[in-house]
């Protein structure tokens, strides 16, 4: 029972994406590692948000061997951790299909960066992965997911760009913990909206000059940022 | 009084069509089928979803006759029962006119799989019935809509794919109850939503390729399928 | 004090414009006429609906002049009484900026039949009206609104298409009294998005076929409806 | 604790941002003038609407230096002192990335007036800011992003248009105070999405006749005004 914190965040994280609309069903899922423990915790699969409770949620190791939980883990585990084992530095990630991201995943483009909304919080392109090949598919298509990911951030800081869409499936996000990608899956979604409405509006626009992006993204995340309280 | 408990299901998969916000005002009925019993329980044409009482739910036999109800059914009733008497695996049927499913059935195109949403609940295209002819329109309007959709499943399994546009009307879809069509017809909102983005976002958009098509398809719905708690 | 009645239908048709999302702020007004009184009840001008009260509700004749309130009655009453002097079988009038119906008067186009849901509730196109000429903004902007109105239905029975939209401006509906006129603004936004939704998917569309649009208008309408339930 | 009527008129507008679904998490500010004392209350950097509170408003001076709050005002406040300085006939400013006037934004391209819902609020187009040069992002990104406002209203009332939109960015609103600034932030949200909506569905619109946009923004604000009640 030593799991109890890790446990109501990863609860308190999914049901953000209930409140927050992303999510249609059980579709959706998000998990959080404790690194010193080599753990995650995730929502089991299929379950329905309004019957989750905190109680519900799986503790698996990195190899994906349930711990703790009576319940099966989310079928998607296995790209969560493998995206922990990968990425060294972020502690949750999040998956959900919601719709705007879908949309640009469905037609297998990077989501171009448009304007500040978009450079406060991702660090040009959002970069949609290569379709998974047929041998992917027919190895481990859960863990090959979490390798089109990785192949997709190679050379890439995954902190500067939390969030990725798969092509032809749907948005993964992550942050320092399991609160923080979801935080960024609802950006993702706000993201994608506007970027969907400016080149339906304007199929020829340009991404925003590169003076802006940097100027956008470092005044929060720079060594200098000011914006916040601290 | 023998019907209390197919009407209490059949009552509350209409409530959540409003519920879901897939109908407005009087649109849209959800029915059921007790197969041991050749009985249909449908909701009444016409009324209000505020006011529906489970009273009101109106039981027929599979010729339209009415077995049990004061009210008159809907004016979709033998849709519903030529779906019944057609399709022998299934046990609910839902009819919406839901907002973009109804637009690519305006558009009188079937709705192509770009994603993984997509193939996790309907295999390959969702088709698009034909325009009904004039001598359709002449003989018996509803009963043709229900021969629309069973012409356009030859040789189709409509489990595999429980959902359907009729061209220049709205869609159907069915499930092994009222609420499992019910739970459809919200899947399909959503996945035409998506598909009119996609669509709109790159009008070149190709569908899925096959292989992953089939692994998201099967493993949610073939013999070893591994998602969910069961 | 006689007209409590009418004005309190006035008042509660105006606040269903509200809670079904249909106005922005003050936008919007609904207003029914008595004709054994000769009296027209309407909503002020540029009152928030928030604040409305039954009370506020002002009655004007005919000619627009003030029979009963204190307040001012919207700016539009001239167009509202058009209507009704010239269209001798409607009881209530609506007049919004609902979003998609104002961009398809925005675009100056009539709103093509392309869907039994539309075909439902209008017979045909839903019309637009010429734009207002130089003449006319310089006489009496709102009478002449009336007048755009009312030349776009020559020949046509304005019980059969109880909507119009105003090229530039927004939709008008009627109907039998106020809250039918609410009822078809309502549905008029919805069929304006749907068909939005699918001329931006295929720009190409062709109108319902005569055929489906005479059937399934006059299952609702005609003399052997049997749509409801009576 | 002279500014506590200022800071209150601050929280709500901010709070009405909040309600009226214009900001996602943090996103967004608002401020309104003292001109007889020379401040300017504003949200302050960074804090969830759901925990504002009134004592959070920071009150700063016309040169950006905090008068009265413990917190850090808004990164934007260089923004609304430079339009507060320049624009003397204006009381609030209110700057949101709400979804379609950031699609806008993003376009890089002015809202054209195409129906009379725009015409009641804003005379002729909404501009858009030229984008901003390399000179300007290295001066003083916040001060200029002011200058990038206040040059494209040379020779223009900032009263008649009280909006803008900055290209790559998003809106600017203002108002007589803080919460008309916010009432022009949710209609320019409004007028811009019906613009959206019409330019999607026509390509080729061309902006509303000239006697059209003045009779409109006439009656509801010239001499000689006559909507509302005074």
């Amino acid at each position: 029972m030593s799991y109890t914190e890790l446990k109501r965040e990863v609860y308190e994280a999914n049901m953000q994406l209930h409140h927050r609309n992303l999510v249609v069903y059980t579709w959706g899922n998000v998990s959080q590692i404790d690194r010193d423990k080599g753990v995650v915790a995730i929502k089991p699969s299929g379950v329905a948000y309004e019957d989750l409770k905190v109680e519900d949620i799986v503790v698996v190791d990195l190899e994906n061997t349930v711990v703790e939980g009576k319940m099966r883990p989310s079928s998607d585990t296995k790209t969560h951790t493998h995206l922990y084992r990968h990425f060294d530095n972020i502690g949750g990630v999040t998956h959900t299909h919601s719709t705007y991201a879908t949309a640009w995943a469905q037609a297998q483009e990077p989501i171009p960066c448009l304007g500040t909304t978009h450079a406060d919080y991702a660090y040009g392109d959002i970069p949609c992965t290569a379709v998974m090949s047929d041998a992917q598919i027919e190895r481990d298509y859960e863990e090959e997911t979490g390798v089109q990911i990785t192949d997709c951030f190679t050379g890439k800081n995954p902190v500067e760009t939390p969030m990725v869409i798969i092509a032809g499936h749907a948005p993964f996000t992550w942050g320092k913990d399991a609160a923080q990608s979801v935080y960024h899956a609802v950006i993702l979604e706000e993201i994608a909206k506007m970027a969907y409405l400016t080149r339906t509006l304007k199929q020829s626009v340009q991404p925003l000059k590169q003076g802006i992006m940097d100027k956008h993204y470092l005044r929060k995340h720079g060594k200098n940022a000011y914006y916040g309280q601290n």
